[in-house]
């Protein structure tokens, strides 16, 4: 059964092969994915947006694995969430804010039974001392309702959503990628159905229309695109629509109407 | 069956995962192998060349997958090419030259067949819904006929060789790697066969004769040794021939008898 | 059986890639496991470091490479060393000093017999020649007599110990992480049994007792854990301790009582 891995620990130190080796020994019929080990440490939303364009190319039976946990150690619980025939295991501060958007009613448990943890539990890596061997376990079929209590809510983070008022969409920059390019929260589809032409605008800057992919526009210029999440993204072709526009998470896009 | 991932995604996103999630879903017994996802975005010839010094190292029966793409979601094709036992499934951008350097007839197929796609297809992530559920079914015995018709010709880059005039090798710096090394393609054979002493010539450095291994150099001088691709290579030890000498990809390299 | 990478590689090349094709080549039920790649070009107290930290949370009968080997080409010897049910496989220059640090008596075998080789050896890439084909034989169950003499001494790193004295301890700052913690080499279980409270002193700051985890640290305050390792750490939550203290490998630290 496969374990995916996304964490802030990076990959100059041991932390994400001492994990490996955890879950390994627990259930050495395990396949382990690296999802992501580059967020920005603590960066919960980051994480959550990258689990939530993941999850689902991943076969049912997947146990999910969020360690971008900057309160480990605390009173935070620990939290295993069926979701569709996958698992999710990450602590409860927000990071499946976006996979869980649209459940209203949640089916959780609170990761407490020792039994499922290393024998000695650290105050400062639980990734190596509970997430690993719970996940291990899971893997292995463990019924999650062994692991504690049900919970019926988690935290979630504030996340805007795209608006639509006066005949203009209004949105947000969300994300980056090591491309540069900036991921907004305005749903492709609208866009797409969307009669006549528009303009997209961002900090001072005007793009008209989409682009239908990377390669169509011309270099250095801002386009507008529906990148692979479906969602509508500002590219730099051969540049980086971060840096060379300044674009940061939490600028607002709009798209307008063409005159 | 073992599937090897070339890309230029970074370690920083969600991609190279979610591609392995894909290939895992409709192959659960493929074995995923990381070639590199760290080539610079778009950079071909780097790709191919990575490519070229990796391949056989691989068991027979290898499906290898390369993702730098710039040109996706334009009219660029994709290629299966069978080639000593492996297979290349690459964009027909010229990633493909250094592999395929002596092949003079190509025996390639066009990925057409949307059958052995995801059921939505995106114009900017074609790793994930093309390369990716295409790579599985290959990795699980697919015939590559049936991905589309048979074409016997690909986009090759134009690649410099070393050349020999006037009792002097010339050649040229090709690649670099993390620790500052300049790989040229003047092939080590022939000056390990080179009787008499010479002398390597790159931007003013003049460096005598052949080292055998890189601890067997004064530290911080630069030397010339016969790398791991059979290449000659320009080396500062503890250093970096790159950096410290200020070497570029395309810089010229001169080998002559010394007097 | 697991075969554990630990090298200072890094992810920018083809040759962690490689190695793993050669293991995959000869053993195909190998399991491969990256420990890490981005060890500082040669840093081999470092490689060492990491390989202690990590290798008891893995399987028994697992083999541990390490490919951190500036020696390489020249008459250093490599190693197998069987400890404690696990295989290690290294150049003899050190770098197992930490994970043997407490076994007196060596039970080690010299590397020799070409039979377990690539058949062509190059002088600047053993990880590929040697280290990858001769792991993927212990893998498969190879006898580590076969592959050459038995030795009984191997390199040592010096490595300072924290000492105490005069009703002080003093220990050093041995590495960093990621998140710019500092770790020390004074062992968290005589902080924890020590009575009354205490400081640690350390270029020039004054510490006052022990935190429990990262969150309950102020942020920007440097404070003091007992890390996952066991050790004290100097930490600076949401910070760096080693950017923003200026700390660095070696820097003397001092626990003392407080008055």
């Amino acid at each position: 059964m496969v374990v995916t891995l996304l964490t802030d620990f990076g990959l100059e130190d041991e932390y994400a092969g001492v994990m490996k080796g955890v879950i390994h020994s627990i259930n050495p019929a395990s396949t382990l994915i690296d999802l992501c080990h580059q967020i920005p440490p603590g960066d919960i939303e980051r994480a959550g947006w990258l689990l939530a364009w993941s999850w689902s190319y991943f076969p049912k039976g997947t146990v999910h694995v969020v360690v971008v946990d900057p309160g480990v150690g605390s009173a935070r619980r620990i939290l295993v969430v069926p979701h569709r025939g996958h698992l999710f295991l990450a602590p409860d501060n927000g990071v499946l804010t976006q996979v869980l958007a649209r459940v209203r009613r949640i089916q959780a448990y609170s990761v407490q039974n020792r039994r499922y943890f290393l024998p000695n539990v650290s105050d400062t890596f639980h990734g190596r001392d509970i997430f690993a061997p719970v996940a291990a376990h899971l893997s292995s079929g463990l019924d999650p309702r062994r692991l504690g209590p049900r919970v019926s809510s988690l935290k979630r983070l504030p996340l805007h959503s795209a608006g639509h008022r006066r005949g203009e969409w209004v949105g947000q920059v969300i994300q980056w990628d090591r491309f540069g390019n900036a991921v907004t929260n305005l749903p492709g589809e609208l866009l797409k159905r969307s009669k006549g032409s528009f303009e997209v605008r961002v900090q001072g800057y005007r793009i008209q229309g989409l682009q239908r992919s990377y390669s169509s526009a011309t270099e250095g210029t801002p386009v507008a695109i529906i990148g692979s999440r479906g969602l509508l993204e500002i590219v730099v072709n051969r540049g980086s629509a971060i840096r060379d526009l300044g674009l940061s998470i939490g600028d607002r896009v709009k798209v307008v109407r063409s005159q």
